[in-house]
């Protein structure tokens, strides 16, 4: 790989073009908007000049709804052999692409998931992949040559790459990171009416539980809405869990306050329920692998 | 001060002996398991010498169940001119205390607000309250001397006294404690269900969100046990939450693949729906006090 071309110069798309270009590939910046291309060039990301065309790659770092509109400028503009995006959901953008009538052939879907970053400084980081899982999604009409130039791609970005199709990519960012990210902020929406003295006492624990929210509401309205089925998925079931604790709560409280004679629900005591769903919680939680 | 006998010689047992001995008060430690006094004495949160009776303050740091009895046992004989507890939950407890018929106008509840400290070392820290909120909640019947034993004692540990009646300091720890512990379990326990493959994929958002999930299963099933309905109560508002942000997100998703001529309907569209309720998380996030 030699040339590659960042169409769009946010975080994501600088940090890509300050990798490759540690790495020695001449890299050319594409953004609508000529500010945001001339800071990123500052940043060392690339350069400004126009590319040669076609070059290896093309990396389409834009929001998920634009994926299938650059894809087809560019593609009728000859500009890259082969060409990739960096959208966190992968479905839609897969069928708008498709319903566009480009050419899937030289396409591969990617993903490289990067720590969220709400406080940090909005610099190109050429390290922000390394080591980090950076999701491809070939499909029986992608070429060799796109997948191997993609592969490239998040190698010589130091991240790890992992194969998966759209729909699993989608109902797995479901469930690990665009649900949690929404329950943080009901979980949050929940203090507006605490009052003062309440969130005196607030500790470190609703903290951790919140922090998501602080997050780019624009950019998590895109990403919620474009992966709004699974998410809504693992939200009833999620809804349908907390009934069920609410309940075994319930039937504590009556418990505790004196088991009738005749009353009691045969099997399993509340308390006995409660303390399962507490050990299925660290469960859960032990088949996250450890570290970042 | 000059002298307290603290019962129960757990990690808030022997932290609150630790910080009075530092600050001079000779300080007795008690508890059912003469090998846990033991070693709180080695530990250097007291002597495990019988008391002289009374001395100036109590401090019951047994579990939430325990409270109405061992204050019943202690008051029997003599054990101080003024009781305090450490039960996270306070409503409970206070029925317990006042069926048994123990003396009211001694007693002065209390929760201390400590950091949870799932992975540290179970050692006895003076500092473990430095700066914390500590929640005391004295009734009509309370006596200015125990009022005023008990402000001392949260001083001599650090602490900052917050003063509160019983159901206010349930709810609101229903909202910034229980519930959001309980959350984290559930969220945990939905990942049971993920491949491999899906779990590469979690990132620092997940691994925060269910931190609180690997905590002592047997001492939250006794909290939740004792707050049950405040807790039932907040997941009730949060299922319904959920649910109702489940169903914009099918909107959204029902509009995105084309909206009916007529079929639409009026006022606000799902995505301004959807912003707006990512906007009310940043709101409630914004309201928590900043640093711990």
């Amino acid at each position: 790989m030699r040339t590659a071309a960042i169409v769009g110069t946010g975080r994501i798309g600088r940090s890509i073009g300050t990798a490759l270009r540690a790495r020695g590939v001449a890299t050319y910046l594409l953004d609508i908007d000529a500010e945001a291309v001339r800071v990123a060039q500052e940043l060392g990301a690339g350069t400004a000049q126009p590319p040669p065309r076609p070059v290896d790659i093309a990396v389409l770092a834009v929001p998920p709804e634009q994926v299938a509109r650059v894809l087809a400028v560019q593609q009728k503009q000859g500009l890259a052999r082969c060409y990739t995006d960096t959208a966190g959901v992968k479905v839609r953008p897969q069928r708008q692409i498709e319903a566009s009538g480009c050419d899937l052939t030289s396409l591969v879907g990617g993903h490289p998931l990067v720590t969220d970053d709400h406080d940090g400084p909005p610099a190109a980081r050429a390290e922000l992949f390394e080591g980090r899982p950076w999701v491809l999604t070939p499909t029986g009409l992608t070429s060799d040559a796109a997948l191997n130039a993609s592969l490239e791609l998040v190698s010589l970005c130091g991240a790890v790459p992992v194969l998966a199709d759209h729909a699993a990519h989608d109902r797995t960012m479901a469930l690990v990171s665009h649900t949690p990210r929404l329950i943080a902020t009901l979980l949050a929406s929940r203090l507006r009416h605490a009052d003062n003295a309440t969130l005196r006492l607030a500790g470190q624990g609703v903290r951790d539980m919140t922090r998501a929210a602080g997050g780019n509401p624009a950019l998590w309205t895109d990403i919620l809405t474009a992966n709004a089925q699974p998410v809504a998925e693992v939200l009833d079931a999620l809804a349908a869990d907390i009934s069920s604790a609410a309940t075994i709560l319930r039937r504590r409280a009556d418990h505790a306050s004196g088991p009738s004679e005749d009353g009691e629900v045969a099997g399993e005591r509340p308390g006995e329920a409660l303390a399962r769903l507490l050990e299925l919680g660290i469960k859960g939680r032990n088949r996250l692998p450890s570290g970042t």
